[in-house]
């Protein structure tokens, strides 16, 4: 059984509790947050709860899934004892744990949204520890979780974290500016919604190279005059640019 | 039965006889191309290809799914003869079809790929005809493919190309500057497979606006810095601060 203590009440702390708390080799020991929030409806998330980190009990890893700018200091708050530190954050290196603690990091790569039911077995996670037998607890709570178990370095992980933004942030971005343009013509947005279920399904099994089509591609410089041509918004006018310039740039490396 | 021409010899006409050739009251009497391709393999795909526009046989519909600069030239050389005539770009207008024909537009709205199969049942059909009786004429067709039927003028047409643009072939590039990002450091690219797939899930239920999430919403400036000094890329640093910029100044405004 292994004894599991969250800190934190946001999103990830939230499905983390969810997830884990139904894992019957997984114990949930307690839940510390300033406001004492229950993680989950149900008697034992609010049990569970507590407010002062001088209650914590001993545990064998406490997951601290708070905002990357608070890492530093709560970790720095939990009183000494050789505990098993990890934080969440895809961005935050292994070092922001304070120093009194074994550190680790449990990073659930996906985007968490509160009321967005998240399917952990799909959801790829990084890991890293300072030693091999919290590295080894670390993947075997994750393998309850999920199929996809990473070993991932902090400076890996601060690359994949870039990696993200691009695929997550950006291509969602893409998505709101088509979202605008067909609103603003009374075209219905659903009509692009197949379009975008098979550009990701695409790059699942073809390269995102290997998926490239459009005027930028076939450099076709006709159609994408009149495409500027139709963007009034000027910011979105200047990413079509950039984009279609990059577009041709790495693929005219490979021609 | 409708009889149906098919025009071309590229992804859109294969695609479509395929679909077409298999519904009962859809009958291709003729497919033309000047290289006299066969549109598919099987008997009838080779014995209908005709490569010469004055041995047409009367059509109900003639379906010119040829390269966009093709469109005029090709349906110029279509002889006289009272034919409905239509295209199936997403960025040419119907007018850039003869003026002897009876225009229409036949836009399947997809990323077509030589070695994918497409479901067409998915794809939406976006619509476009001179007369009533023509435009009835497509919407029956159209349904025996897809339960997805628009009527969509030339102008809407250009500008959901415009949107087809930012959803597919710029979402696509996000993702590969971020498999170029992994592939420089190690990580496997599959990793960010699930986040790619929530994305685009995401998008279909949430609008692309309640989906954004990441440092540039946030206004997460440190993070921001960060992201782009691990950015070598000159091209790729610039299209994150430029999308960075677009989300803060989007989102901004609502705040």
């Amino acid at each position: 059984m292994t004894k599991v203590t969250l800190i934190g009440a946001g999103n990830v702390a939230s499905h983390l509790f969810t997830a884990l708390s139904s894992k019957d080799d997984i114990e949930i020991v307690q839940c510390y947050n300033r406001k004492g929030i229950a993680l989950a409806t149900g008697s034992y998330a609010t049990h569970c709860v507590i407010t002062d980190l001088n209650q914590l009990l001993p545990s064998d890893v406490f997951i601290v899934a708070v905002s990357d700018d608070a890492i530093a200091e709560v970790t720095a708050q939990i009183p000494a004892g050789d505990h098993f530190v990890v934080h969440t954050s895809g961005s935050v290196s292994i070092d922001s744990i304070d120093n009194k603690h074994r550190k680790g990091v449990f990073y659930p790569l996906q985007s968490f949204s509160k009321h967005k039911e998240i399917t952990f077995s799909d959801v790829p996670f990084c890991l890293e520890a300072e030693h091999q037998k919290d590295y080894d607890l670390l993947s075997a709570m994750a393998k309850t979780l999920s199929k996809k178990v990473y070993k991932i370095s902090s400076e890996q992980r601060s690359t994949l974290h870039v990696a993200a933004v691009f695929a997550n942030n950006f291509s969602n971005f893409m998505f709101t500016i088509a979202n605008e343009l067909c609103t603003a013509n009374d075209i219905p947005f659903e009509i692009l919604h197949p379009l975008i279920t098979e550009t990701a399904e695409k790059v699942l099994t073809l390269s995102p190279e290997k998926s490239q089509t459009g005027p930028a591609i076939r450099k076709d410089s006709e159609t994408i005059r009149r495409h500027l041509e139709q963007i009034s918004n000027l910011q979105y006018k200047e990413i079509y640019k950039i984009i279609t310039e990059a577009i041709q740039d790495t693929y005219g490396k490979e021609l």
